[in-house]
């Protein structure tokens, strides 16, 4: 059996999804989909709008036939941490291509990587800018194009981390068919995540846009997962906590701790919160991932301790099947059901995540839980 | 000018405090009233129904001439403690004497403390039951008299500090007039705390039983402070830490903290959270502080560095000269204006509890706020 692999956050699963995994499926003429997908946090930092169990749903009855999590240490990181972790999972699970979208598809990636070796890196050090703005005046100058758009960026660090993975799987850069992720208007039967997010927010009518199982679990949420809610945690621990035992959290470093600090004294909202810690320097982006890392007291050691492995969130016939023929050569630990044992062990970071989630009243994500069957 | 001292709670200032005051005034011929007040959380680690502040007005309006807050590492405390921390600070603002309440104000509370000098400590070590019950037997058999009810308990405390600090006031009990704090029913104009704080929950009319100033802050509160609301904070830190560090919070030992932590993983709300946790060998107010402990991340090391002084929340214009009498001979500093450098310094613990206390939504507790002049 050849497989596909999808790199996806599905926040939530909707009609350009189901689109673009028929489309990858029959580019590649593979077999079966394997979609490597972040838990209940997003690549920013963000609580996705339907847990990680109904997204899995809405993915298994619209096309793809093995949903494989990818780690919250791994899933909430900038893009070339995120790419290389979901592209060491597709390249253990023996997929053969890798398809993603991108806003500039016809763009010679592998090309733009090789011409980033040659950057000067000392140039790197403008602290008034971020990291993203100096990179991208390095490759305009060099290749004329500038990562500007999120999918782009992501094709990029797709190809970085295949150069420097040595995976043996083809990238297949494809034409998003949706709107720009950053619209926040529905388009009709294919509308953006970000758009569908935004309407449901505003209860207005998505149902057009979405599968059944997405729209279903829409109508169910009796409150829409967001940072408001989880602020109290993060300000509380920011307060209560001495800046030298804040500097042991991931990413939380070179006074950092105390403009998080005293930000989180001053104010009563997280965007408020936010703004007031917002420089140059860093990126919105950057900031509520170190405001999770932070509620999830995200250590340097916990990090340090972190070894990838494939948790199995559900699959089809055909995904079970695959899984069959690749499970014997795999590189990383298979977890098909969390025991007492992982939750404190390797699984523990994502256990840990699914506990913060649950402060939105969804029910328990990891212990005891089995993968989806849809055989 | 002659003091008597009080130490309360005034959770909230209702008509048997104002009767109480003016009786050990009349009592002891002083002619200012000093109460050592705790701040936004109870003995028992309970926020207050009302703020330090609003309870100040209230008790500077109602005969007390001056209000100094008992440090929260003395406040949230058991009875001994709490007893040994208020009376340091009377002792030191040179109260002639001490007037409180208590439920058999005839017991000679003095020979009871002697007694318990000859008690058999080796016997104290029944896992299977709190100390207090454990105390009480041989205190019974000793003296015929047990420490059941909550002011006789507290009674006792304040002559076992009196004895250990060799402090100079007299100490005066007197019969308590409203009924037993646990009743939890309105009686009349003169009805207990916990009744006020009952009927106010349940949207019942209590105007006749406080001074207006309470009743204007009660019908003021859009939500009334509890721990079910701080629980998210509480068992999100107890999730999120690794025992080994919560083990470094003051009263988190011998296994208490994976007891909590496997509680706080499994329960959703405060009630039942305490129940899981709950053994014949801690009481619920112990919980419940440890609970206030582990919120406020009160480190052991927090609690040595803690060194007392005198808070001044507020006093009138006798209160003003009777601190301007005391002042250059008190032993602990004195504090009317809490700047930048005491919230990171001696006045750490008290700020953080304000800002605890501050996700009830009510104003800043600490910075750059003075006391209130009722001058």
């Amino acid at each position: 059996m050849k497989a596909v692999g999808l790199v996806v956050e599905y926040n939530p699963f909707h009609n350009g999804h189901r689109y673009h995994l028929a489309q990858a499926k029959r580019l590649t003429g593979a077999d079966v989909v394997v979609a490597v997908m972040s838990g209940d946090f997003t690549q920013r930092g963000e609580p996705t709008i339907l847990d990680k169990w109904s997204r899995t749903l809405a993915a298994l009855q619209n096309g793809v036939d093995l949903v494989v999590e990818l780690p919250v240490a791994d899933a909430v990181q900038p893009a070339h941490r995120f790419a290389m972790g979901a592209l060491s999972l597709l390249n253990d699970l023996q997929v053969a291509d890798v398809v993603f979208g991108a806003e500039h598809p016809d763009w010679d990636f592998a090309a733009m990587v090789k011409a980033e070796q040659d950057f000067n890196q000392a140039a790197f050090h403008q602290f008034n800018n971020t990291y993203a703005t100096q990179f991208n005046q390095q490759l305009e100058a060099v290749t004329g194009h500038a990562l500007t758009d999120p999918n782009d960026i992501l094709a990029f660090a797709y190809h970085q981390a295949k150069a420097a993975g040595d995976f043996g799987f083809h990238l297949q850069p494809i034409q998003r068919v949706d709107n720009h992720y950053a619209d926040q208007q529905l388009t009709g039967a294919i509308s953006s995540a970000g758009a569908i997010r935004q309407a449901v927010k505003g209860h207005q009518d998505v149902t057009e846009t979405v599968p059944a199982q997405t729209a279903s679990a829409l109508a169910k949420l009796t409150t829409i997962p967001n940072w408001e809610q989880l602020y109290p945690l993060l300000a509380n621990h920011l307060i209560q906590t001495p800046a030298s035992l804040l500097e042991q959290t991931y990413q939380v470093k070179e006074g950092l701790e105390n403009r998080l600090k005293e930000a989180a004294e001053r104010h009563r909202d997280f965007t408020s919160f936010l703004k007031a810690v917002k420089t140059k320097r860093y990126t919105y982006g950057r900031l509520m991932r170190v405001a999770f890392y932070l509620t999830l007291n995200l250590s340097d050691q916990d990090m340090a301790n972190y070894h990838p492995y494939h948790r199995v969130l559900g699959f089809t016939a055909a995904g079970q099947a695959y899984l069959h023929q690749v499970k014997k050569e795999l590189s990383y630990p298979l977890i098909t059901k969390v025991n007492q044992r992982m939750k404190n062990a390797e699984l523990a970071l994502d256990y840990r995540a699914g506990k913060l989630y649950q402060f939105f009243g969804t029910p328990e994500q990891d212990l005891t839980r089995g993968p989806i069957r849809l055989v």
